[in-house]
């Protein structure tokens, strides 16, 4: 049975991305703030199919992990669009359900990755990525928005936050407008350098 | 030579308080979803003056470490008037500047507590703050607001954070139009069930 979980990295002060993101700006620009432990990880730079990276530790397992046990994502047409124009190809190895508006077929990039344009709801891509997902888990891969609505419906089952060590003093925030429907469980705590991982598991009141 | 520090229970969306904090209504009620972890220390009451608590481990040396560590209190007036009502006599054993536009005499409790009433701003508290420390620590009690003031004045050395796993979904957020001006390092990180401790160091960039 897949589980449904979102992993994402956020400022001391809940910030998920900066201000005026676009895709010519993504994240808002605060990326390098927020995601910094990444950056350092070899693994992280293996799944965007470049070189670089300098460590090779736990906080490298972790991003492999969530790669691994992933077998399809959803995310909204904010981050599609940011992403689009400069992801690298076939970074997913997977579908991904992307909640918009716009109309559009299939598109299948070069070697595994497949983005379908979902337009009637979280229930409709949950459905749909659940039957790619072939009992792997499904990532709720953002922005803020989309998050805040699969929690909010209740349906996340467990969630990686990682909290990096700076203010960005505005932005939009991850936890947002979200209810207290959930029991939380605090499954993890892992210590490193430049961020904190923290793994929560929620079970719906 | 004194740290200026401050040590505060919040949510995972971030919230010091809910809604409506009133003297009637200390914290906006909320204290029982982001304070339980205190609550279960047997510490905590011994510090209240009361009987209760079952536990008597790394939390609560927690707990004792802070009260042990600290010479002096700042607060604001929202604080004062919820405690005013509420706290056990000498609670704080120790000078406690309260950040008001009352004019008031001081107060003083049975024991060794005696609350003095600022008129003129936090570098005033402080600089009071300082001499009755006497080289201990001094403790930005809150609430949030007076959090953020010192924060953004960049007089803070170092600070304890503890995350409940809980949303409130509203409130007062401890971090709310927090400056970036400081390098901050992640000195402790110290799991536990009901929330996860984590202690910064600060320096003014």
């Amino acid at each position: 049975m897949s589980k449904i979980f979102f992993d994402s990295g956020i400022s001391l002060d809940g910030y998920f991305a900066g201000d005026n993101r676009s895709p010519q700006n993504p994240m808002g620009g605060v990326s390098g703030k927020l995601h910094q432990w990444m950056f350092k990880q070899k693994a992280f730079w293996k799944h965007i199919k470049m070189e670089g990276g300098q460590e090779d530790g736990t906080d490298g397992t972790l991003i492999d992990d969530v790669f691994a046990r992933t077998g399809s994502y959803i995310m909204g047409k904010r981050m599609f669009e940011e992403g689009e124009v400069a992801w690298a190809e076939d970074l997913y190895e997977a579908d991904v359900y992307v909640l918009t508006r716009e109309k559009r077929e299939p598109w299948i990039q070069k070697g595994t990755t497949t983005f379908y344009f979902i337009n009637d709801g979280i229930q409709s891509a949950l459905e749909k990525a659940r039957e790619s997902a072939m009992g792997k888990d499904i990532r709720i891969q953002g922005g803020a928005n989309t998050i805040q609505q699969f929690l909010n419906a209740g349906l996340i089952d467990e969630f990686f936050i990682h909290i990096a060590p700076v203010f960005l003093g505005s932005g939009i925030r991850l936890f947002d407008g979200i209810e207290d429907i959930y029991d939380m469980q605090i499954m993890e705590v892992i210590p490193s350098e430049l961020t904190t991982h923290l793994r929560y598991k929620l079970t719906k009141k």
